[in-house]
């Protein structure tokens, strides 16, 4: 299972692809962060993290992608660019027909360090001993995108058993009612 | 001059093309909205979006497309939907190389009505007589994107000239370090 995780900013986009299953040692493919520049008109740095993200689908082909779910009690001023940061990586993804996954910061902090409230440094070091690094992926925002493709492939089995299981339901449902 | 409006939504996402100049009659081209399904995925909400926007180009070839300006005092839900479907609106004209302009509520509001606390009825009859339609276009999305569109052609001399004027400010400023 390969993943794509995506940590979106509009100054700093962190990606990082991840490949492994649940319960086996990952390996990290790529790491890295889509810049654009802060004086441009916003609908180019949207047109930059389009162009950074498609190198990154065409480079690393996952079969999933894990976005940061963007929650609007941050700041008020940068959370719309990340908003707008996300849809875009969420576009690029389902024109290409790959799934995409949205988790929250404190579930991939969960996943990964056992607390949804560690700091910035834990998740670092999570990343960096999970994938068998030398050194912390920097920025933060590249290890974070790391993170969030762990959090995808663990809680993924998860995930998918209850989509199985809603599936099931709304199929007996469906039965119940033409029965 | 001819403008595509964009009221950004992800249940609808209003659009209406106008074409004319500042102090002479305006002539509406096209109304319509961009519908995606509620219970979709949102990566493939913003997919539908990006189709029903790009046909809107394709068929109306404009020179300028105007977004409304999101902000995030309104409804914390429904607004990251509307960033998203507005950053999946400006990315498309940015491929294209159209210039893209962002607009307040109140902006369009004042430019159309002359008030910019005006109410929807206000600016859908406003909307009605400035392309002189025998009615308002339904829904209000649509007669907003019009709205938008008629708010980008009348302020575009003004911004333009202030545009110009920061462009000599800016050479100036560079000859006087350079000198």
């Amino acid at each position: 299972m390969r993943v794509l995780g995506v940590d979106p900013g509009l100054t700093r986009c962190g990606v990082g692809v991840v490949e492994g299953v649940a319960g086996r040692p990952l390996t990290m493919l790529g790491v890295g962060v889509v810049r654009t520049p802060v004086d441009a008109d916003l609908s180019h740095r949207l047109l930059a993290v389009e162009q950074g993200i498609e190198q990154w689908l065409d480079e690393h082909r996952p079969e999933f992608v894990a976005v940061e779910r963007v929650f609007s009690q941050h700041n008020v001023r940068t959370v719309m660019g990340t908003a707008q940061a996300s849809a875009v990586a969420m576009l690029c993804a389902a024109r290409r027909g790959i799934p995409v996954a949205l988790h929250t910061p404190s579930e991939v902090k969960a996943a990964v360090t056992g607390t949804g409230r560690a700091d910035k440094a834990q998740v670092g070091a999570m990343v960096t001993r999970l994938l068998r690094l030398s050194a912390p992926p920097k920025p933060a925002d590249a290890a974070d995108a790391l993170a969030l493709a762990i959090c995808h492939i663990w809680r993924a089995p998860a995930q998918n058993r209850l989509q199985q299981a809603v599936a099931r339901h709304t199929v007996n449902a469906t039965k119940g009612r033409t029965a």
